[in-house]
């Protein structure tokens, strides 16, 4: 009798499989966004200085929108220019339709295809803004929309979780106002190597993410730069490890939910060298008092005054920090959504574009 | 032998007891604010309207942070302003000086002490920009650094948790901003009779606080208006019962968040009558679908569909609906607080003044 031909196994799930290799892809990610990205950022660049707005109005859901807050800190503080955060409801639930001259509006989006994000760039465009697009996909709806778009170049994202479209957008928007100011962006260019070094400390974190196992909560807490930070690491631990991580300012900590912290509430805190880890000073004081069990990423004399920490290497500007900070906190994730069983690659109840109205 | 006097037994402290008189306050609050502020809130609303801004920039912390999140409602739906909250770190960490021309800046604050805001208008006001404080203290120092300010006249709040002070700023928001548009406030009168009506549904609440006895952590969600009703229960919740609370819109729950949501996560949903209420059915299905315990605050027909439900009256205009629908979500945190064996009086940690730089 002839052997049966052995049949092709399926190939093995292991969880977190696809996180795992965009987490590690995302140096590479960068590296490309500081070569072939260039000329389509100096365009864009070039058409918001002449435009000169006065204000910028910012999109984005979820990681998007983490990205989105980055942006506000960078045109407020470097360039001068106040930013809000769009509640696109104003749009697509209450039709308002603002006179939006002078105005730069920004939509950040992996996929592009947010029916309310694309419903805001066409109302923002009619009322006189000068739009631009920052999508993983430049055939998307959204990056024909806008007047103006930036390609991340990220290479699809398979993983539900976005790890490397994340900091891709906190590159480019990064990119795009420097250039804006004039710069050329060379504060950036040695992150790629600066990200590799971080990753190599994979075994220090997944053995931290030990600790949360049965955690049920958390606070994330950061000021400035590092706020978005703060947020993407919390959607990434309620996404795939189903904690409830809370992301606050260090400041709107103190104002209230401070009173929540006792020994079991998990914190978190990243506390970047530079002018908003010292506004961490009087919060970090203040969960020492309390006795707070409190997980440190940042500089070194910040991480030694902590429970346990990460320490990231020295000699990132501040402005940049956030791109490399995020992450330990994206590998804590996978390992703690392991750990905890599950496959962060398919959390429960999610797909890759949600979409909403 | 002459019996001993009866000592004086010290007057027992009822926990809870400065927090219930004060949020029993709020009708005659409203009615006040209705009356006795009408001259000033004609005269900054004047000079408002001959200043024409064309940006509003909105300042608050805790409480009157969410205040401030109801502003930019107002201002964009109603008044096409668009309107972003500010990072006070931009300027007290970063010291980023923005141009300000053109642009009205509101500091929201109860006590009008708050050093980070205080240099906030005081930067803001030297940058060009309109400014308005809207303060509990009309001698405070952030009252005298504003161009314009309006007093709510809340009388001295005494709990640590803010109530009283915060839907005064709702309604002075609101009867600023229509007085702007050309308006009498004349939608706002009925207000403190439905406020009336829906204190005495304090029996319900209280019965409802005890499901929440042993939970650790709660969603709470709404669109729109209600968003910021979302972020002050959340408030509430953390400050008076250290239940991890997260607020977040309905649509950035349904960007990730979501996977998080099982039936032992209790979610409390914000569903007033109109088109932010219609917005919710999205996530109330999701919601639905996933088997979570939902509870909502609402017109009576989302709260037929809930696990549980305190209906509202009808006959609220959706943009005071905020000033109306956070009472019994007050009332909650305060009897959950005190069925938790807590003094929502004197949460752990907490004074009534909190100074963040």
């Amino acid at each position: 009798m002839d052997p049966q031909p052995p049949s092709r196994a399926p190939a093995a799930v292991v969880p977190g499989r696809r996180m795992a290799a965009e987490i590690a892809e995302q140096p590479a990610v960068w590296r490309r966004l500081l070569t072939d990205a260039r000329e389509q950022i100096d365009s864009a660049a070039g058409v918001v200085r002449r435009r000169r707005p006065r204000f910028a109005l910012l999109l984005g859901r979820g990681t998007s929108g983490n990205a989105a807050l980055y942006a506000k800190y960078l045109l407020e503080t470097t360039h001068g220019i106040p930013a809000g955060l769009v509640a696109p409801s104003t749009t697509t639930v209450y039709g308002a339709r603002p006179d939006l001259r002078d105005v730069l509006m920004v939509a950040v989006s992996q996929s592009g295809g947010s029916p309310d994000l694309l419903r805001c760039v066409d109302a923002g465009r009619a009322a006189g803004a000068l739009t631009l697009a920052l999508t993983n996909n430049p055939a998307s709806e959204l990056a024909a929309a806008a007047e103006l778009s930036v390609d991340l170049r990220a290479g699809t994202e398979l993983a539900v979780a976005a790890t490397k479209s994340y900091t891709a957008q906190l590159l480019a928007l990064y990119l795009l106002l420097d250039r804006v100011g004039g710069g050329s962006g060379s504060a950036a260019t040695s992150l790629p190597d600066l990200g590799d070094q971080v990753l190599c400390g994979t075994g220090l974190v997944a053995g931290l993410a030990q600790r949360y196992r049965f955690a049920s909560r958390a606070v994330v807490t950061a000021r400035g730069y590092s706020l978005p930070t703060a947020h993407e690491a919390a959607l990434k631990l309620m996404e795939t490890s189903y904690l409830s991580a809370q992301a606050m300012s260090g400041a709107d900590l103190l104002h209230g939910p401070v009173a929540m912290v006792d020994p079991q509430l998990p914190v978190l805190a990243v506390v970047p060298s530079g002018a908003a880890g010292a506004a961490m000073d009087q919060v970090l004081a203040r969960l020492r008092h309390l006795g707070a069990d409190v997980l440190v990423v940042g500089a070194r004399d910040a991480v030694a005054r902590a429970t346990v920490g990460v320490p990231l290497p020295g000699g990132v500007p501040e402005a940049l920090s956030p791109v490399v900070e995020i992450l330990p906190l994206q590998q804590l994730a996978l390992h703690l959504a392991i750990a905890r069983g599950g496959d962060p690659d398919a959390p429960r109840g999610l797909s890759k574009v949600t979409e909403t109205v």
